[in-house]
């Protein structure tokens, strides 16, 4: 169920941003333990003026090549989530080219009530889901 | 106050989108009991490869009519909430030709301090909105 | 850290819209006392049909100069936030010709969990970042 929305730079192929999306997904559905077809992913394009990160004083160089997603989630644990970032960082440099140092992630919780996935029906609710 | 947040496929006209921002003003007003001026909604379209929406094994078929709303928001109650997701399924239905497995909402709340209308002022502490 | 997304009409220049980003940095900054390098801002271009927002019976008039900040953050004070809507609107005014009856904020807040900011590690949780 976590909704990502993911933020790049204009300028990568479609097949590129397709591999990013598969790539998270997968680290994603492991850290969280959630259904394969758990996946719902957004995407936008930044002009260089619409995407300003720097990094807090943390050393990290950022590139063209830089990388935000913000999750909507239910909550998650410590655990999970300390892995989703570990992982996230190491498969997107291994398989998509991205260096940790251009991956950022913030994370939005929210509960049971706050999600329809169709139907007009709250799953969490109804125990179609749990 | 909601903020909702309309994410679509490319290809709607202006008007198709301006009638589904209607239809769903209308039942969130009903549902949630605000003034028909509260009103704060956002549209971004996305190309085919920006929205990969699955269905966690519900079994809902997505077609290009997708849609997904993200609404920021004070607190709701569940009773809210479940008549906006059933109504909101059933009048874009009927209205705007949207299928209640093309429609997913997520919800994000937040407090009275969070939000500020105008004027540089939080009119939840200020009592200009209660 | 706080990760800023700016909503505005489409028509404004490169330059005006990096006006408003340096000049909302440094009534961030201020406001929340956090590091000048502590800047993640995402801008979001709009047609006309693509953003409605009225006004809750403020009785603030929106023009096509308006700005909407959606930021997610760690828990600010009460102080702290009335203190940036405050500022903002008059330094935007000021420095950028946005009226105050232009400007909108919504906040979302997070937990210390839910950022890293790179090298795939959670950087309140290991102390780099307190």
């Amino acid at each position: 169920m976590p909704l990502l929305k993911f933020h790049v730079f204009e300028g990568k192929s479609e097949e590129e941003i397709k591999h990013i999306l598969n790539v998270t997904h997968e680290v994603m559905v492991e850290a969280f333990e959630v259904p394969a077809s758990d996946r719902y992913q957004l995407v936008h394009e930044h002009k260089k003026h619409q995407m300003v990160m720097e990094d807090t004083g943390l050393g990290y160089e950022r590139t063209d090549n830089f990388l935000l997603i913000h999750m909507i989630s239910r909550e998650r644990t410590k655990k999970q989530i300390t892995k989703f970032y570990e992982n996230l960082a190491k498969d997107l440099d291994k398989k998509c080219n991205i260096s940790p140092a251009d991956l950022m992630i913030s994370i939005s919780s929210n509960d049971d009530n706050d999600w329809s996935f169709g139907g007009g029906k709250a799953q969490f609710l109804t125990g179609e889901l749990s």
